[in-house]
């Protein structure tokens, strides 16, 4: 049963609220051997750590990991590797800014959790969301860590931000290397200049605005996935729909493979340069009746505007009163910008899972 | 794990291959009580059910279930009803024409999952796709028939087609009644016939198109769901990524939802006429933080053109000679057509799971 | 969630009721490439089949199995291999006899599950045990003998009856050959002729009796097992429990451990005469810390006295009025006899699985 | 798949090694609303701590438990309460007494899992038996006390140590409120008297002993349980299996069973004074074909002698030498005793997670 847990073989549970003194995970089933310390984890949750830019909510969380349990000194390597064991980290809270709530205790901000969660639990903890809460989305970066390391060199997991509100990028500007050299995870130079000014205005508008995230992920090796129930891309389809605001999901082709003809949707197949079978295009993103081709993952999520907005939107109270509310606080005006290291720890979590899978079928 | 099998408390598993003896399912974990003979399920797989209509594979299936266990008289009510144990649906294959299939035994069809059934099994079902045609989905499609018998009357789930293509429809002239009225499960009269003419000309030419399903869940209670991992429009999106040639998964505003401002996106509440919370929009598709808002959930899935297409495409054989192919038969031009009645039973499927999953909570 | 389906990685999941028209299961995990012919699977059933002689029940069942899916022609090997789908397996009932059964439709037998199925149901179907019958694990056996061709030759699982009633075997005529020789599983020849006069007077008197059944799995390399709470006896437990009419499981000393000392219960190491570790003895019955370690796994599972007597008991009608019941019918006087090749099943499916999950974690 | 985590809907994770930083545990799947304070716990965990009587470790840890998330002020009860989001509880260790573990770092103990990890992992936290160490129990006597809260007042889990060694008590002295009242849990008060001598003979011995515990499980109502493979004695079995050092597991008249006649073993029923079901006795331990017939559980649990003691015994180091070993330190000598709390908790979690799956079936 999914409720906190994701993944089989691979597998990782979450726990803590948005205001609660820490929040962290289990990792269970990472094979014994893999080097492993805070220092492999750390720069991921660094990554989407708040308050980095002016483009991102201010809160100040330090964000820093502590492995409690999972790893032991290794006598053939002097270093610290994982036994087996279940691997237990955390990330105590500290930016827990004292704050009058009585606004969001008792009324449902448009957009959000807080009436779903009332209408399910009977009971919320409304401090910065609760578990609803994106902070939720440390953990799932540091258990992403965890797997990187499982998956290897060999593998590459990369994520960028393609659009901003109605601003794409241009693809042919397109520069790995560009990602790391701007506020937003954008591979154009370019388009990242553009955004700074869009989102400055929207910031002053004291609005939001959604995203497009592309996860990319290389080195996958043909045949990895299941049949039918536990395809790959079905699986990431799922954990890329479990991040906080994401509402849809593509692979290859993606919408448009709706609009495509046979003859252009297929992708032909010719030897390659190496012997090794090659493709002509990648429509399918990688992924074949649900198991790998050996290409490129590429797939990408739609992450909508954060709801927690300035501008005074109708809702109601538990009471059911009706009111408007206006949001103030640290928010994040464009949630999409730190889900892009979210979206590449979940297709890592779900690779590292299909990885584990991929080896239990050689024992036939 | 999921490999064959699909939910955690209301769950099946199917097996079959295209030109195997049978196909069927085993759906467990039904609550016992419900009245259920075949005359609730054949009706569903009768609107699946190839060689309907010129525009989708001339196969001739009769698609007759049988049910073999977990039904039995109930004194009460004179009828068959659902008795707890496990419900085991058959159905056998009549129309296995007898046919040469030396040609897709060697050689890797584009687009489909010859290529990376190899690479992971070894080993191939060749015959009409094996385990990877969309033949299985006649189980579902069964199973989906006693998701709906748990779900009762209130709950309504409907499909359509809503492009095929670069055509799409009108929303403006959608008809729920007018899905009965053409080949197509579409909404819209006027653009089923301009379909027609499409559909002819693709068949023609021997090629194949994509298309767009939408499904609307009306009735569905706020507070179905659960956090984080097992939200439900996480679980949709896994359900409907499992389906055979699906490409993307959109709830709500969808793709659309990275172009949005915040203050579009929110959907605002109001005091309904009947007492209870109301929206003003559905931008979310009825799902916040992975749990139902009570409003209808309102999904699409991309279908992919059918990749068996009689234009020529280069490829190589198991032996890594390149070569062409060109596929004849009795395929479904455009997969997505019958892919209809199929993504209605996964949303019935999960619907049905996470409705004794929301019950699971009453205990505590 | 296991419901009516057993196993991780490796798993089945079995359906059909006593008097329904057929039994069967799916195993669904198995990985392709291995051979696999209804001939591999039929002479583990022929094992369990009833009437074969006096001792039990004389209900004339075939139990005849068909693979439904999940194998094909093996090109390399002109064979028929599983290729790595669902296996489908179903039994056609033959002697349903046609029969009033409206003594236990209204009466609760006592020990059976009667009761019980219709406080959780509140129907049930009643026709010899319905789902609660022990026809139920042919499915098992089925399902058991597919995991023997997983495991391989090289590990050997055997089961034996070392107790009916208050008569025990004498543990130093022990003869793995003698268990094939009568008609008790016997490995105990001279056992076996006192059991056959204990049993014909319980026979007679309308009475049945209880047993013991031993499983032995040699050659399971050490390593298998999981910590906590996948360990492999736990899950063995739990496998044996499932067993109809199981009360009681040991593993190594089992329930005497209670009585042990420190120093008799540790097994001590020495060095063997391949230069591998071995054991002094086997208190721990081949598991330490849910791991396997090389050794014989020594099992044994109490089986209860089948409750349909002809003795007259004390019980109550569904409208709970006190009546007596006396079962008339063709049970098994001792259900522990045809339990052997159950619980060895049962064993294989549960290594079977944990193969398959040491096999995953070698991709570290 | 069960690693590291127990139960389905009810279900929690356990992580932590013996002298690691801290050791704890995840409750997922608890219903929102329930009262939960750290005072609702940690009186369980005192009741296993170690230190409390010469007859067991000496180790002094407080075992201080600390609730990290999923509670919530509740403004109705001005208490805490459950919201349905995971609970992470937490222990830190204090105790970790710096040590030279040369010995057991290089050399296997016997009746340990050293050997069986090494075997499985290749690395291993020595120190204190790592993750393999009885500590890991104080984590599920906390997840145990949460289930309690879920199943209610009307529900007890009484746990009893009823044989040391070769010395059983007398049932007939049998006092549940003896059980509070000497250092053995032992519901006679007697035999508690002749068990402090016999454990003052053995650990001045260095040695260890064996021990069994019982479980009653009284105010469970007909119906809980789930058939064939989730039976709710299946589920049991596997329950205390999983604890340290188990060996075997009875339910009801248990091992016995093989020895009785069927007109003895059935339990007969009447029409109780309250106007329900009663039954005139309960060898099967209050479950019938895996479903609760609302008797009282009644489970039994052998646990073997703890294998480290300071008796000289045989083995192998890591590099297959032969040596000998002799366990010095603080050890229970007897870990049967503070398994009793540890068998009570896991009774409660099986019941708990049977709880929510009986609710399910509601939704029919």
């Amino acid at each position: 049963m999914s409720h906190n847990t994701f993944g089989h073989l691979f597998r990782f549970t979450t726990w803590g609220e948005s205001h609660g003194p820490a929040l962290g995970c289990v990792v269970d089933g990472c094979p014994a051997g893999l080097a492993l310390t805070e220092a492999d984890i750390q720069p991921f949750l660094d990554r989407r750590r708040p308050g980095q830019s002016r483009h991102v909510t201010q809160r100040r969380e330090p964000d820093q990991v502590r492995i409690l349990s999972g790893v032991f000194e290794d006598e053939r390597t002097d270093g610290q590797v994982t036994t087996g064991a279940p691997i237990s980290m955390m990330i105590e809270s500290v930016d827990q800014r004292s704050k009058d709530y009585s606004d969001i205790r008792d009324t449902w901000r448009p957009g959000h959790a807080d009436y779903t969660y009332d209408a399910k639990y009977g009971v919320r903890d409304y401090r910065g969301g609760g578990r609803s809460s994106a902070r939720e989305t440390a953990a799932r970066v540091a258990a992403g860590a965890v797997a990187r390391k499982l998956l290897g060199p060999d593998i590459a997991i990369r994520g960028a931000l393609v659009q901003i509100g109605e601003r794409a990028i241009n693809r042919e500007r397109w520069d790995w290397d560009a990602v790391h050299a701007n506020d937003f995870f954008c591979p154009d130079a370019e388009t990242a200049q553009l955004w700074a000014q869009d989102m400055d205005a929207i910031r002053k508008a004291g609005s939001s605005v959604g995203a497009l995230i592309e996860v990319v992920a290389s080195g996958v090796p043909a045949g990895w996935g299941a049949p039918v129930y536990g395809k790959l891309d079905a699986d990431m389809a799922s954990a890329m729909l479990s991040i906080n605001a994401a509402k849809a999901f593509e692979i290859g082709a993606g919408l448009n493979a709706a609009a495509l003809r046979g003859e252009d949707a297929a992708d032909e197949m010719r030897l390659g340069p190496d012997g090794r079978p090659a493709f002509a295009s990648n429509h399918n993103g990688g992924v074949l009746g649900g198991i790998s081709t050996g290409q490129d993952l590429v797939m990408r999520v739609a992450i909508k505007p954060t709801s927690s907005i300035r501008i005074e939107r109708q809702t109601l109270t538990k009471e059911l009163a009706e009111t408007t509310v206006s949001t103030k606080g640290r928010h994040d005006p464009c949630v999409g910008i730190r889900g892009v290291p979210v979206a590449e720890a979940m297709a890592a979590l779900v690779l590292a899972d299909h990885k584990l899978r991929a080896a239990a079928l050689t024992a036939g």
